[in-house]
C-alpha cells in the first residue's frame, strides 16, 4: 500500500517539519534484548511504558513489539496505546523509523534511510540489523503512506530540523566511513538537500562524549522552534563534554539558518557525569551480538533528549540537581505545553533517551485554498 | 488502543453483518509453513498473491506476514496491497481473525473467539497455536477497534450469517469436545446469541467429507443475501459428500430464518473428487508439528469457498468441468458484482480455500439521522 516514489521530496515540494509542529501521533518500539537492557529488559519496559503513557495523554501512540513480546507489551501498556507487531533488532524508533515529510496540500510521505546499527559489524552496537532496516517500511505500510528511499545510512537521531529548510547534524555520525564509506561531504549534502529539503546544513563535528551512537545531534542540540535552539551545557571542567558543548556553541553562534537568521541559543544544563553501577551491569546478559557494557562505563545522559508533542514536552529526570532547572527552562520556552517529567536512567543505560525511543508522525495542516482553481 | 468491552454485542445493539454487505477492506495472512504448504510454500504464496490481487482491485487489502517472510510477501504482492507484520501459526485469517460486528450508528467492534488449531493437540491440524490466538487482537489493535472476548472456541469459517440474525453452522465444528469440551448445546447457543446477535441458529450435523477442519460450513453453504443460499451439490453417488449435501438440503429446506422465511436454495456443483498427487505430496516437508498429508489423501474442494467483496466475487477454479457452471451461477446471483476466477488447487492442498484465507472487514453505512436530536 506504500508505493515507492522515484525522485525526491524536494523536487516534489515536500519538507521535513520541525518536531514542534502538530503531530498525528507518536511511534515507539518495545525493548526486549537482554544484552542491551538489563534484567531481562523489565526495568526498561517499565520506563518505555511510562514514556508511552505520558505521550498518550496528548496524542495517539503506537508501540511496535516483536511476536514474542506482544502479549507482554499489551499487558504493560495502558489501553490508550495501540500495540502492533513489529520485529526490530533493538528499540530505537527515532533512528529506524521513517523521516516523515509533508507538503502544503496536507500530504505526508516517508523518507526511508538505511541503517547499520550505528556503524556496522565492526564499529556498531549490535548485529544483525536486518529487521531494523525494515522498520521504516513497516511503519509506512501500516499508515498507507508512500515512501522515498534515500541512498544513505542515516539515523533519525542524527538530524534535527527547524521545518523551514535548516538541518543540524554531526560529522561523526554521517560523514563517517562506518556509515557511508567513501562518500564525500558534497555527495552527502546533496542527498540531505534532495531527501530532507535541507537548504542550510549546519555541521557540528561531534555530539556529546560517550554517546554510543558516535555523537547524535539529539543529545546536544534541539529546536524549540524556528531560530530558537536548546544547547546542552556544563560549566564543570570535569564534564567529559565540557569542550564539545563550547565547540558547538561557537559554531552555532556563527551559523545562520536557511532564512539568514542567527540562532537564539538557550543553554540547558547537563546532569552530572555518571557511570553504570556494578548492580546495573551485573544484570546485563553477555552476548556475542551486542557491544559489552560494563560497570564503570560512562553513560551519556542529556535533557536535550526529550519528546516535544501536541501540548506536551516529556522531559527526562536523572535524580540530579539539574532535573528542576531543566524542567523550568522547558516550561519557560514551551509556554503552550505541559511539562511531564519521566525518569530516564534505564534509557541511558541502554544507550539512549526519550527522544531516541520515540518518533513523531506529523499532521500537516495543509493550505486547502492553495489548490482551489476557479473555473474561467 | 483496542479496549476490551464487558457485556455482549447483542446487549449493546451490534449485529454480525452478512459478508455481502459493504466492506472497509479484506485481511489475509501470508502462508509459509512448509509442512502445510508444499514446495516451501512458494506455490501457495503465488496463489494467495493472486487472490489478494483480485480483491485489491475492488477494496483495500491487508496481508499479515511473519517477520521472516515480510520482505518476500512485500515483493510478491502488488503495491496496492498493504503488508503488515503479523506472526500467526498458519494462514487462515477467516478462522483466526475477529468476527466484526456493527451497529446502526456506524460503529465497528470485533468479537474475539478462542482457537485451537481445529481440535487441539490430539485432533487438531498443527501445534502450537499461541500466535493464532493473538491474530484477532492484533487486527483489532491495528484498526483501533474495541473488542469483546467470547468464551468459546470458534473459527470464523464455522459460521455464516445473513446479517439479520440468522446463523448457519455445523455441530461437528462447534459442539465437539475437541473444541468446547463438556459444553452443552444450550450453553453454546447462548454464547452465539450474545456475541453474534444470532436469533435463529440453523445446525447442520456435518460439512463436506474430507474437510480437515472437521466440516466447516464455509465449504457447504453460503448466503448470497438474506433468505438466499448457495448449497454445494453433487449428483454423483461416488462423491464422498453425496449424502451430506442431501442431509443439508433436507435441513435447510425445512428451516426458517430469523424473520420466519423459508430459504431459497441454489445448488452449486461440486468439482469432481480429487486427491493429493505423489508429485504434490513429495514436496511437503515432514514435521512433528503438523498433520501429515500423503499422496492419495482426498482433498476437499468447493466453489462455496469463495470471497464476496465490494463489486466482486472471487471464485475458485480447479481445472474442472464445473468451473464454468459455478462461475455462471455466481454471475446470475450476483448481478452487481464482477466474477473473477482464481486457480485454487494450491489452497485446497493446504486444507482450505479462498474463503478460508480471507476475512472481510465491514464498513457499516450507519443511519446518521437516527441520532439527530432536535432541540426543544
Amino acid at each position: 500500500m506504500s508505493r515507492t516514489i522515484e525522485g525526491s521530496p524536494r523536487a516534489d515540494g515536500f519538507r521535513l517539519p520541525g518536531e514542534f509542529e502538530p503531530h498525528a501521533g507518536c511511534w515507539l518500539l518495545w525493548p526486549e534484548r537482554p544484552d542491551t537492557w538489563r534484567d531481562g529488559a523489565r526495568p526498561a519496559q517499565a520506563a518505555f511504558a511510562a514514556v508511552a503513557s505520558a505521550i498518550a495523554g496528548f496524542e495517539p501512540v503506537t508501540v511496535g513489539a516483536s511476536p514474542a513480546q506482544y502479549r507482554n507489551a499489551r499487558a504493560m501498556l495502558p489501553p490508550a496505546v495501540r500495540v502492533v507487531e513489529l520485529q526490530a533488532d533493538d528499540s530505537w524508533m527515532r533512528d529506524t523509523g521513517p523521516s516523515f515529510v509533508i507538503n502544503d496540500a496536507g500530504l505526508v510521505r516517508g523518507v526511508q534511510f538505511d541503517v547499520n546499527a550505528y556503524g556496522g559489524r565492526e564499529h556498531g552496537l549490535y548485529a544483525p540489523w536486518e529487521n531494523d532496516r525494515l522498520v521504516a517500511t513497516k511503519v509506512l505500510e501500516l499508515e498507507r503512506l508512500d515512501r522515498y528511499v534515500a541512498p544513505l545510512v542515516l539515523e533519525g537521531g542524527a538530524i534535527t530540523s527547524d521545518g523551514t529548510g535548516t538541518l543540524i547534524t554531526t560529522l561523526d555520525c554521517v560523514i563517517n566511513d562506518n556509515r557511508n564509506p567513501g562518500r564525500s561531504r558534497a555527495a552527502i549534502e546533496a542527498i540531505l538537500r534532495d531527501y530532507l529539503a535541507a537548504e542550510t546544513i549546519v555541521w557540528l563535528p561531534h555530539g556529546l562524549m560517550h554517546d554510543e551512537t558516535g555523537g547524535h545531534v539529539d543529545n546536544i542540540v534541539s529546536f524549540v522552534g524556528p531560530g530558537v535552539l536548546l544547547l546542552a551545557w556544563s560549566d564543570d571542567r570535569a564534564d567529559p563534554s565540557y569542550e564539545r558543548v563550547r565547540e558547538a556553541q561557537a559554531i552555532l553562534s556563527r551559523a545562520r539558518d536557511a532564512r539568514g537568521r542567527a540562532f537564539e541559543i538557550h543553554k540547558l544544563p547537563l546532569p552530572r557525569p555518571t557511570a553504570m553501577t556494578s548492580a546495573e551491569a551485573s544484570t546485563l546478559t553477555i552476548s556475542t551480538d551486542a557491544k559489552a557494557r560494563r560497570a564503570g562505563d560512562p553513560v551519556c545522559a542529556s535533557y536535550i533528549n526529550a519528546y516535544v508533542g501536541n501540548g506536551v514536552v516529556v522531559v527526562p529526570t536523572f535524580d540530579d540537581p539539574a532535573d528542576e532547572p531543566a524542567r523550568a527552562l522547558y516550561a519557560r520556552l514551551h509556554l503552550t505545553r505541559r511539562i511531564v517529567q519521566v525518569p530516564a536512567r534505564e534509557l541511558v543505560l541502554g544507550g539512549g533517551g526519550i527522544h531516541c525511543i520515540t518518533h513523531e508522525q506529523p499532521k500537516p495542516q495543509g493550505i486547502p485554498g492553495r489548490f482551489i482553481q476557479l473555473k474561467s
